[in-house]
Parts: structure tokens; sequence; C-alpha cells
């Protein structure tokens, strides 16, 4: 396969340190946390506002490349789909997707709520949400 | 700056050549695409259904990644903002996030619905949409 290399723009500050504890989403207990951006992106950052809902994108460095099928939610008594139908983080490009709410913003600091990503995760873009995103068909 | 590889999983095959012409978003008149796939995916797919709505993630390779400002929608007369605060495809990694609709499934070809990406883009990943992402907080 052909491939891409991609920059590290930054990295999750977290409470959470173990990977199998993490939550699977943000409304699971999450924590909050602070994305601590590199300052080579500082100028990316600049329109960012406190109180606003972003998607963050994640390298989920610590999971598996070479699964295709998952238990869904890593449950056995559950039967295995194929990843593509699940946000197991177990998948061949692990980038993990998560919508934030920013609760305060001080240079390369971003802190956010609500956070299922662990300690030390690399961050790799942040997207405003559009309306298609969050409509209902 | 760290580095991680990304695989590529499939292209996008579409009518969509010209980069500069291409719809800024799925509902801006983008036509229907097919997804293939490169058969190592193919377990992970088996899940996916007809009539379903996916987030597609694919790779802009035609976008420039040391961009940090852009006009949005590339209006002049609009203020330059931060990349995080738009789709441009020109940022540091330049992930596409798409969400779309399976019409149609075919072994490794997935078609669907309205996709903005043109002829040629490099698949990442697809993920399966969460309550969560399309709910109004």
């Amino acid at each position: 396969m052909t491939s891409f290399d991609l920059k590290v723009i930054g990295q999750v500050e977290s409470p959470l340190t173990e990977f199998d504890a993490a939550p699977r989403q943000a409304d699971e207990g999450a924590p909050a946390a602070v994305l601590v951006f590199v300052p080579e992106v500082l100028g990316g950052l600049r329109s960012l506002r406190q109180g606003q809902e972003v998607l963050l994108l994640t390298w989920l460095d610590r999971a598996r490349r070479d699964v295709l099928s998952v238990h869904p939610r890593g449950d056995a008594a559950r039967q295995e789909e194929g990843v593509f139908s699940t946000r197991s983080p177990h998948r061949p490009n692990p980038i993990g997707l998560h919508r934030v709410e920013i609760t305060a913003i001080d240079g390369l600091r971003v802190r956010v709520r609500a956070l299922e990503a662990i300690d030390g995760t690399p961050i790799l873009d942040v997207k405003p949400l559009l309306e298609e995103d969050i409509s209902l068909r």
C-alpha cells in the first residue's frame, strides 16, 4: 500500500493514563483534558473560541493496526463486526475522532471538557463542526 | 515533529477531477461516487449496509500542508482565519472528513451519494455515526 506521513501537531494532557481503562466515549465519564499544541501551528489556533464545540482528530498510537473485526465495545458476548462499522481504536489507520467543547484557551494550551483520549495521545487536526455534521437527515 | 505512517486503504472513484472546481461541501451539488477499497481490508467492510450513513476519512493529497491561515471558503473579501477554525483542505494534516450515505455495496466497491472528494482521493478510514456526533447539545 502507498502511505503518507502524518505530522504530530500536539499532544493530549489528561489524568487518564491507562489505555484499557479509558472510557469508550466522552459521555461515559471522561475527564477534562488540555490539548497542548506545538509552537509551529500557533497561527492555526487563533480563531478558536472558548465555548465552541470542535472535532478533534488524534492518532491512537497504542492501538493495533492489523485488526479488521472486533466485538463491539470489547464485549465478547456480542458478535464480531467489521472495524469500519465500529469506533474501535484498533483499525488500519487508528485515527480518533472526538467531539469536544473548548472551555479555555491560553496560547498553545486549549482546555476541553470530557475527552476519552489518554495522556500523551498525539493530535493530528482540529476542525469546526458544520451544520451538516450534526443535522439529522 | 514526530510523524506516523498512514496506510491507503482505498481510493475515491468520482466524475470530479478538478481540485479547484470541486464543491466545498457535499450538499453543494457533489455527485455520487464509489469508494474502491484494497483487498487487504475486505474483512473490515462486512458489516456496512446499504442506506447507512457513515463518516469517511480521506487524505486530501492535493492540499498544501504549510498553510495556517485561510480566507473562509476561499473568499478574499472575508478576513483570514486560523485553519483549525475552517474546513479548508489546506492544513498540516489534510485529512478530509465526509458524512456520506451508502447506496450500494458490491464487494470492495461501496457506492455513496454526494461526495465532494475528487477522483483518486486516497481513503484512510470509515466510521459509523454515533448519536453524540449528530446530537445538538
